[in-house]
């Protein structure tokens, strides 16, 4: 399996909402980590995807995404049982499908569940992701084991960059050692 | 492989009994978890079948059931080397098992273990299912490491629910936040 | 993979000699959990091959075995490289290697990998095995990567014994709860 | 998969320059390691291969060497996609990449994936490679996930050396206990 390339990524945020953030420290941790990732696809034109679940009561995506990017209300947990989410996640034509979000153990895990039985690849960035105490755990546990492939965002991002001479393009500051 | 779909599935409580759960806190937030669950199956008809060592020594299943569940006495530590266990579970015509009860590394280990040879796909609810100190977790790697799908209530159920629309299915109060 | 039957098994205590153990309590409590599952050993007639490094340097085995069990020196780390103690694993006529001893990241995890590769079907008790201070987690990690089973003395025993009449068979007391 | 032998090792030292090792303990502790092992592939003539990135910026290598081993400037986080690098690993004819250095979640990570990719067997030394904080155990995370093997220098110093009698060879004092 070769390095991950932003050519084959899109990026899937869902349900960045504040109804799935609290104010626990751990959750606005991954908040910022998901939006930084997302600012870095935008300087890679990685196309991105957004769901939103109950936005009535959940509030609006709280992630900066590029102009034109796709805000769907998601009424299922996992985003592939909505098909004009899946189908909006084809249209980007990638094959990789970066997630970040919340909560781990449901919407991100039943998305990623329904994204490899559609036939991406399914990479679930483990620090910009959350869900509320034990339950982020438990729910890294069972993507790895479904054979989704964990990263964290500084990983992946130098190896979207890949070149000691492309090190500008990661966004300053960021909310961890670069 | 796909999410878990409540309509393939059956629980199977195994030993929840007295003789198996002392006052240890962690003991109690398991067997709390289990009844939640088999709170939810009843709800969704899942059917369950329940094993019992020794009733007169450990005393009953401390779990609520739906009426007419078949509740059995096991004299084997795993439930597939009593027959008529292993045939009350065929009989329920489900092709998942979920497994909850005690304990994690004896009687649920080896029952897994058992169903896993009789064709079952079988799914651990690792906060439902217990066993004293370090063995729970000892416990919870034999079991994956044999091939048994570990979940928690909380993934397990929004997985069976599937739909932000039958939320209200879930029972209330849950032992963790929903 | 079936339950592990004591009929197939049988006992590889490796190095267990004072030399590889400290004052260290978890040493101690390590040997203690391989005395016992050797006294088990015994009452179910599983077979023993005993390796000792150095004994002039290191002591004798601290563990008692059955009259006429094999303890051969061992010039090697790992017990396949010295043919005689293959061969003596060989002459138990039995397909499933029960590691028990010292060191877990050393004598015990080369001598693990050499038995797999001589195609015995190999199992570390984990409990039952020591190296100091962080060598231990990591040579299970070792052990668990190269294909090793891994279990505890109290699960495995249970495993042996199988049926609830015969959990007399347990030697008492145990140094863990049964 | 048989144990690693020395003959058909090389070691990689990615990066070992003063820019990416902190006076963390940690990191001071791994560069120990990594030059322990270094020292005692010299003495069992495993050849070796350095990278370093921007040194005019990073500083040189940490870590001694035997003469004449090559110490290349690696423009890219892994060195597989740098062709002189990745033949200076080819020339030296070995099959297996023993790889120690920083940092583990970026430029350790993605020279193994690379190495991989190019058919080498490759082998992290977890306790010889650095990166800060959380980083550390992500990028071992990844490795893993990866196909790569992870081992600790104690484990493969055994390995390499394999017979009591040849004990001698290790490097002492050692940055762990013997």
């Amino acid at each position: 399996m070769p390095l991950t390339a932003h050519e084959d990524c899109l990026l899937v945020v869902i349900d960045a909402q504040p109804g799935f953030y609290s104010d626990d420290p751990a959750a606005l941790e991954a908040l910022a980590r998901a939006a930084w990732l997302a600012q870095l696809a935008r300087e890679l034109q990685v196309p991105a995807v957004a769901t939103e679940e109950e936005p009535e009561r959940n509030g609006a995506t709280g992630i900066e995404l590029a102009p034109g990017t796709p805000v769907l209300t998601k009424p299922t947990f996992g985003l592939a049982g909505t098909p004009e989410i899946l189908q909006a996640v084809r249209d980007t034509g990638r094959g990789t499908a970066v997630l970040v979000g919340a909560e781990t153990d449901v919407c991100v895990y039943q998305s990623a569940v329904g994204l490899l039985d559609a036939g991406f690849r399914v990479i679930a960035a483990e620090d910009a992701i959350f869900s509320p105490g034990e339950m982020h755990a438990r729910g890294l546990d069972r993507m790895r084991d479904a054979g989704v492939a964990l990263t964290h965002c500084k990983a992946l991002a130098y190896e979207w960059v890949r070149t000691v001479d492309r090190l500008a393009i990661l966004p300053r500051p960021a909310p961890f050692r670069l």
